[in-house]
């Protein structure tokens, strides 16, 4: 339980897993290969951050709320798998962020979850990426992020 | 032939599958998994709705333009396959939704996709998701809908 | 090591392949599939093109930019698998065109990218796509491409 270990020298609790909040599913397995459903910045059903980045929410912010969705995201792959320890890479991330007019700083918001992947995970956090904008996002989240990971057997 | 007698009762007939309108196929198929191009709400090549999500098409109309977004994905996968009772499941779908300024219901749109999918293969159907927004799509479509399809060998 | 000399003839000559601007990796392989990061119109490290298609960026300039990102993820793709001739087949790409209001031709850039690939690699190039809008994209790029390919063991 290392991964589990190095969450706690970090200060990570996983939450519960969130639930879906329409007609879908947390994550699917496919052979190896874990999808996970986009995720927003919600601790404990309430969106941290609302709004536009470079607007009404900062890019630090939007970076915070970028390590959170990755949070959420590693609590429903533990809820699926089992133990942490299990994951071979992260293989992509997509990270979406609700932007205002003029912002293009989306791989530094996207950062947040990248960066803090590679913290928990190290080697097998680094993973390929697309960091993107969108003008509105579910619920007004600022940021929304969803990863595909390589398991062992 | 059961997700075709499925089809039938919910009084949905497959279309020819639709012509990429650019350089692209319809899908491929790399080991079992079949990804497939993103679809629009056309029906006999002509787009059932156009326009903004939450200026001049509706919610309602949205979540109808999701649901003939998927018949169009599974009658793609229909001609790709020849059988959808290969179909083991339905990994991962994406849905893009053209938004108006401050609409940020984009995964009650997508449902019109997702319950639609669930409702003609069961659990099979059930999926992980992505529901995000765009300024504009292609041709003006209110929505574009993609998916990845694990099938039997 | 036909697809480089196919390459030579079409007077294109792969660039170093672009460092990361962020924290991810250029591209993950998992299986016979590689995920490669979404790349920008960069040539030496400069966007050839810069800002929204239909606005400070004409459609034909925005195709070019489109091409330019493919050449940027062949790039890529070279020096993680050594010699293109072991690509079995473009799986997947996704095409993000930063659209003025009112631009849905999206496609249309997207096919720079698209058309190139074919060109490249024949019928190994031709792939599932999703050709999508943004109202802004890093850095102010036009166009922002990524695709998954299947190579040889």
């Amino acid at each position: 339980m290392k991964v589990e270990e190095r969450l706690k020298e970090l200060g990570v609790k996983l939450p519960e897993p969130a639930k879906p909040v329409a007609a879908y599913i947390p994550c699917v397995r496919t052979g190896n290969l874990v999808f996970i459903s986009g995720q927003d910045c919600r601790i404990n059903g309430e969106l941290r951050y609302k709004g536009k980045v470079g607007e009404n929410v900062t890019e630090e912010e939007a970076y915070e709320a970028a390590k959170i969705a990755a949070i959420n995201l590693l609590a429903i792959l533990k809820s699926a798998i089992g133990d942490l320890d299990k994951v071979k890479k992260i293989v992509n991330l997509h990270g979406y962020v609700n932007s205002a007019k003029g912002f293009a700083r989306q791989p530094m918001v996207i950062n947040g979850a990248s960066e803090f992947l590679v913290e928990v995970l190290g080697d097998k956090g680094k993973h390929s990426r697309c960091a993107l904008s969108c003008n509105e996002l579910p619920f007004d989240t600022p940021v929304e992020v969803e990863m595909i990971v390589e398991v062992e057997d």
